[in-house]
């Protein structure tokens, strides 16, 4: 493969001559001196040049070009500390690729469906640009914690026969002869394979039938789901802390210039280290309703509930001990409690919320069948899950983060429909 | 997190007493002398006691406990060059966690329907442990070597509203007030995202609901697709050959024991080293013919020909060129030879065929346009694909590698269904 110089190493190329091939990302010109911002996919770079650098045909050609056209540029690289990216081009040639149409969006201010329907151009503007490349280092730090450690990546289906959770908020499809629904999480067949490999993470898409629409939901979203065995809840936050901490760090060691883009605070993400506090659900009901906000026991924290909460921290905290009513059949009771669940979530500050829910699950196998019957749940599917319980059974734990949640988080984010290349929304399957 | 000894780096407790925590894998006794089998998710392990060392009453106990029992064992770890891991541990005691019921799975010979039923207690087993660990480490590599390289991982979507490739093989779903399909490729999401990005990848789940039952079929599989921007056939073709490299020597290099429990013949995977042979398609079709084979130039290669083809080699090779009636709308046409297309598959020796596709797309709106014209593709529905014809179009190209049937071939394996945790093929859906 040929070796070629891109924007985000540029450094290294310091006062030599350099080819760049990407597209032009912005213009200006007195008449004279042509200013070209161009981008090639892993930055963007000023791009300066005299009519007599390099000739007035080639001049005027640029400066009437539309933008997104594709183009080579040559030039020196010089090092300016006034530069975004500490570097700038000066000038001497270019190659037009492709001239593009006019393109259609500009620096005026437009609706977000009309950005949303031109999606696959959008993202090459510079705020979706940061935010992607920060989703793919949130992923990457999150992979490599688990691989660093022994975890073994063992990816889950995601055509299922049936759920526990009822099928209201599943899509369904027809899988020759049976039904068939996308799975929302890998849990339970990650409680399989951690019983095989010991420590084992899934990684893939989920899916929520749900007709909400908020800042926080997505339709299709992806999400990291650890699962280990002769674990028990300590463990589970032990490792929710220190993953979070390290995708946090990740971001802040590589991604400063996206973060500048998307002028986030990064003073709150370095405040984000160990020890994080530890809550139980009961504590976090107090909280509540001494900050006048009232909320009764044994209800789930809602996303307003959250966001009051999520305002009182100054980096993320984890909530333990939920009631039984809120959480899934499968979480272990509290041995000392027997009202609550051995269930953890963690909440991100600024308002934020859950970014993280998991906890411990029930072991043994009259409790767990005794609870799908109290729940209705159809047992006779679940015989392979409840074979866990029958053959080795051991403490264990694990949870699920939501990558795009995480990322509206750490890139301060209104809206969690930037987060991914392409969001499927409730009015939104396109592009 | 407290730390835990695991069998995968037992080495560096050489002479110490440890405690595992595990099951019970296997155990054969003298009497006098017991021999445990001991698993814990990471590697097996054989402990070594006497009733002298252990007492009566437990040395009974684990004489007779069922497999797959859950169990601690505590012992002095000791190197011993005759044990698969190159280490024993000789037992002083252990504590039983949870006594399994009559263990399903046995060292006689089961069909593969009832090791398929019990997929989630056969994932304990030692073969297919080390399928699904070389699966993980085949993974990490790709990723590492794109990470690595300045590639943006972008997830493309899995809910889409049409496929060019037609409807007959997709999974439909009710997508609130329309029809979705679930995603088999995320190339032309990543054609858009290239353009913003400059090299990016893709990894998920694909599905295609073919009713073919094959050794080379699964209904839901992971691919790594990669696409670059100012990129042509030659830079695919290279990249392709390193990625390979790469991911064979990240599998020889940590996963030695597991090949060793495979029982897969090391050298043919040594033998994988660039540079691989690339041959036109009409090349391989003279091979073909040569050796016997009668193949008509023009058609597809289908898995018998591959299967012909792939025994003539020692290593993967590729084959480039392949004929327009054979390949996608999208791929590039070679300005040398207007029958053929700038379309690249690499298939894999000792038979097992096509390992990756790809090739240079179509560059020019019109050419496009006119070709989807006559394959009677539902153009308005692809505006937003030719939009990158329209704005700022360069030369680029991508592949598709799927990771069921590299690991197939790297593991040596006669069928496909060994290489996930759960496959999903044409009756099977559970568990």
């Amino acid at each position: 493969m040929r070796d070629r110089v891109y924007i985000d190493e540029i450094g290294q190329h310091e006062g030599k001559e350099v080819t760049l091939e990407g597209w032009l990302a912005g213009r200006r010109s007195s008449g004279k001196i042509l200013f070209l911002q161009f981008r090639d996919g892993t930055g963007f770079i000023q791009c300066v040049g005299s009519r007599a650098d390099i000739g007035d045909e080639p001049f005027e050609a640029a400066d009437t070009l539309p933008l997104e056209s594709s183009l080579r540029v040559t030039g020196t690289v010089r090092a300016d500390a006034r530069a975004p990216g500490g570097y700038e081009l000066s000038l001497t040639g270019f190659e037009i690729v492709h001239g593009a149409e006019e393109y259609p969006i500009s620096r005026k201010e437009h609706g977000t469906a009309f950005l949303m329907d031109h999606r696959h151009l959008w993202i090459r503007s510079p705020r979706q640009f940061a935010t992607l490349r920060i989703r793919a280092t949130v992923i990457a730090a999150a992979r490599n914690y688990f691989d660093s450690r022994g975890y073994t990546l063992v990816d889950t289906p995601i055509l299922t026969p049936n759920s526990v959770e009822g099928t209201t908020t599943l899509f369904e499809t027809s899988y020759f002869n049976e039904s068939a629904y996308l799975s929302q999480s890998g849990q339970l067949y990650n409680e399989a394979t951690a019983m095989a490999l010991g420590k084992v993470y899934c990684f893939g898409p989920a899916f929520r039938a749900e007709k909400s629409k908020t800042r926080r939901h997505l339709i299709e979203f992806w999400q990291i789901e650890p699962e280990i065995a002769y674990a028990d809840l300590d463990d589970i936050m032990d490792i929710q802390e220190e993953l979070v901490c390290e995708m946090v760090e990740r971001v802040l060691e590589t991604r400063a210039t996206e973060l500048g883009i998307l002028e986030r605070d990064a003073d709150a993400l370095k405040r984000v280290v160990a020890p994080f506090q530890r809550i139980t659900y009961t504590e976090a009901v107090d909280k509540l309703n001494e900050a006048g906000h009232a909320f009764e026991w044994g209800g789930d924290l809602g996303a307003e509930d959250e966001t009051v909460l999520a305002n009182m921290f100054d980096r993320p905290f984890l909530v333990h001990r939920y009631p039984r009513s809120v959480k899934p059949f499968y979480m272990e009771d509290d041995p000392h409690d027997a009202r609550v669940t051995l269930s953890v979530d963690m909440l991100a500050p600024e308002g934020y919320g859950e970014i993280v829910g998991g906890g411990q699950r029930a072991m043994d196998l009259d409790t767990l069948e005794q609870r799908m019957r109290d729940e209705n749940l159809p047992i006779e599917d679940y015989q392979w899950y409840l074979d866990l319980r029958r053959y080795g059974s051991v403490p264990h734990g694990g949870f699920g983060l939501g990558i795009e949640r995480f990322v509206t988080w750490v890139c301060g984010l209104p809206h969690i429909r930037e987060t991914t290349a392409f969001p499927r929304m409730l009015s939104r399957l396109r592009p």
